[in-house]
């Protein structure tokens, strides 16, 4: 009897060895950065919850797509799990399920962000080992949400005698953070990963925030949204990247207003309008290609109706270089992939650090 | 009554002419690129029907995947539509469906090939506008398939009115093609659209065959395989790109039989064997950087012997440069994306024009 009993405590801890060599912590206690609001009721969404009564409904639910958020921490791990629960379970055809609703982890060595390793989505409820095999040491973190579904639970898992903790570096800069407004492409389709949409490469390379308000399909000039841009107290720059969307009327509608909200709270933040891009198939296809021309020449109206009203730290950019010369930079034509966005980081990038106020 | 049956033809005629809008012919008299041989019974596939018999199963599966294949044809019409029928419907979390088990179409225009439309798939049987609203004119496509799935059955639909035809320029070159030999990242893992395979890049760039016999987690070094290479008439080089998956014994035991086998029918073609990629996350993941540094001073020693026996026209490719040095080329530390690939096909091309024998 007491040898049996014994074998089974024996039994049993083996067990319990095998399975608490990895300690879940939720995640919720760690700094999330790319949110316009510190809003706590919307934790892993963008839009503050009481916008849910006012945004058009498909802008409310791409609000929930965490795209542009990361959680930051610090372990002595020598690996790093993820548990995670995603809101829809959506899929695409052109993008990956690890962009779609992956997540992906990038450690800090003397300063700079390196890719640690992704984490591959199974359906709704996920679980994925993000790194392993690294020796024991001290590490500080930041974990890319999903770009096309939202995030409604996160565990982050470590060694059962190792620790996970708040950061020590105050790195990526929290203050003047850049803040994008656009379509499905800045919202990161279709990148691979999360980590490659293009306002994630940005804020690993300048280690500044990056607030991404890009929604698939919409980006159609809605006001509310410039006033959650103009309630960031203090933008170092506004990107305004909705001509791949808005359609020529919306513009000459409410381009103005849009901006004149914005200006309104911040005198003298560099606002940038960016073209549409010359998309790869324009070359073939010839209502696409009188599409962007004629949305291009009203964006420019909009930027030239601003600069004869003697508006300040406003900056124009031509796409003409944004997605290289060869066409191959999209998978549809239309949508980045993490060519395009290494691309199109490539040529923000020195705009931005010439012009941000930080 | 006349009425009536005037009525009933109108409609009819309606009818018609909204479905003969576009009139679809079958792909399969059509030439067709990347095959190993001139097997016709495997119309859609890499391998010869004989080695179903030959090749282990998981081999002889993964020869029935499209990667590589790629149809001509000319035709002047406004719209280019491809319905298709997948064979296994696969799918997998880190790849794109369009890279799966999509297509790819490129149009010439003045010798360069020009990204024209992807075809996103819906399930085992798909329809996709490849490209629309073209100006009426003669043209020359280039249609790849799919990477990870097999192609049963294709046909291109055209204008009612338009022509299809067989091609009228002899690009890309069929004589003296590439012939890769390799891994899942040869297949294409992880491209978002199977233009983006590494080997169809170079093709468009040399306007010349490759031969893509990439083979998901095999790649082993099993000598049917170099028996089907050397049965390419006239290759103007062998790329060996098979150490991410063959392991140190499987080199050590088979790679210098394999290079045999391509020499004995192939006296002076260049040969060379690349080096396992330095693959990102082993900055961090101790045992794949272990498992790294093992393999290739393994295929070093493979080259050495090589050497040392007096072999000539061999050629050793270091990763060193392979994925850049960010760390971003790949969606899982492993499998390139269309960065990683246009930057592993940048590192080819000068080497290649200059060893290539054509």
């Amino acid at each position: 009897m007491k040898k049996n009993l014994l074998a089974a405590c024996l039994l049993l801890a083996v067990a319990s060895t095998a399975e608490a060599q990895v300690v879940y912590h939720d995640a919720s206690v760690y700094p999330l950065l790319g949110k316009a609001t510190e809003a706590t009721l919307t934790r892993y969404e963008r839009l503050p919850a009481s916008y849910e009564q006012i945004s058009r409904k498909p802008l409310w639910d791409l609000g929930r797509n965490s795209a542009g958020l990361a959680v930051r921490f610090r372990s002595n791990s020598t690996q790093i799990v993820a548990r995670w629960t995603v809101r829809s379970n959506f899929g695409m055809n052109h993008m990956t399920a690890t962009g779609v609703k992956g997540l992906d982890l990038y450690c800090l060595q003397e300063g700079k962000w390196h890719f640690a390793g992704s984490g591959r989505p199974q359906g709704r409820e996920n679980r994925s080992t993000l790194v392993r095999n690294m020796e024991t040491g001290e590490r500080e973190y930041l974990l890319f949400l999903s770009l096309y579904d939202g995030v409604t639970k996160l565990e982050i898992g470590v060694d059962s005698l190792s620790t996970l903790e708040q950061p020590a570096v105050d790195l990526p800069v929290r203050e003047k953070p850049l803040v994008f407004y656009g379509t499905s492409i800045l919202q990161g389709g279709c990148a691979t990963r999360p980590g490659m949409a293009h306002t994630n490469i940005l804020e690993r390379w300048f280690n500044r925030e990056c607030i991404n308000l890009g929604f698939s399909g919409n980006a159609l000039l809605d006001l509310e949204i410039a006033e959650l841009m103009a309630g960031v107290p203090d933008p170092s720059m506004f990107i305004l990247d909705f001509v791949p969307n808005a359609t020529v009327e919306q513009m000459r509608e409410r381009a103005v207003q849009f901006y004149d909200i914005l200006r309104a709270k911040h005198p003298h933040t560099p606002i940038l309008f960016v073209e549409d891009p010359r998309f790869p198939h324009a070359r073939f296809d010839q209502k696409i290609a009188l599409e962007i021309k004629e949305k291009n020449e009203e964006v420019a109206a909009v930027f030239e109706t601003l600069k004869k009203r003697g508006e300040k730290n406003i900056y124009f950019l031509s796409s003409k270089d944004m997605l290289g010369s060869d066409g191959e930079a999209t998978v549809d034509g239309v949508h980045l992939t993490d060519l395009g966005f290494m691309r199109y980081a490539e040529l923000l990038y020195p705009l931005i650090k010439k012009r941000a106020q930080w």
